[in-house]
């Protein structure tokens, strides 16, 4: 689903993933992981899709870089105490973004 | 598949959709759009991933705002030749953003 996010800037945060196997529990973690982020002060919204193949985009948003250190700090501990990221996936990368602009259809 | 991209800064632009109904010949539409961006001047990587519901989410890479600028223009007018948009997508979101920094594996 596409996020409501407020005028630009902000920030976005790509996590793009290439899970190792069909993990039963994956779907589950992922769950937990968006509520966990949406508690998190500055959190503005989150977008994911994954496809047939295993390969996966997730992009959440942030209304500043401070924010996103919180979460990153926060969510290490959550996920060091679940179950180790080495194992969901075998490929990842992370890449940190300001949005400067934003535009397409308004239907809400 | 993730992209293989230089050091930041580069620049993002995020295109989030949502199908209106199974486009049979969406995938081919889709590679031809790649295909067509891959050409293009400034051009440093796309990773695509659309869930079982229709939701989509495609990410291309460029070296600068320009070369954005460039392959939206072309692009328009590609797509206006095929097929308008709107037939395809029920809701679409485009965000323009500035990498500023990128981790993750790298087993390239």
């Amino acid at each position: 689903m596409i996020a409501t996010t407020p005028q630009p800037p902000y920030y976005a945060v790509i996590f793009l993933s290439t899970m190792s196997t069909k993990q039963k529990n994956y779907a589950e973690m992922s769950e937990r992981m968006i509520e966990f982020a949406s508690k998190e002060e500055g959190f503005l919204g989150i977008e994911s899709a994954r496809d047939e193949n295993g390969f996966g985009i997730t992009i959440s948003y942030w209304e500043s870089e401070a924010a996103i250190q919180r979460w990153k700090d926060n969510a290490f501990h959550f996920v060091a105490q679940e179950k180790g990221k080495s194992t969901w996936y075998t490929d990842y990368m992370i890449r940190i973004c300001e949005v400067e602009r934003a535009y397409g259809t308004d239907r809400k």
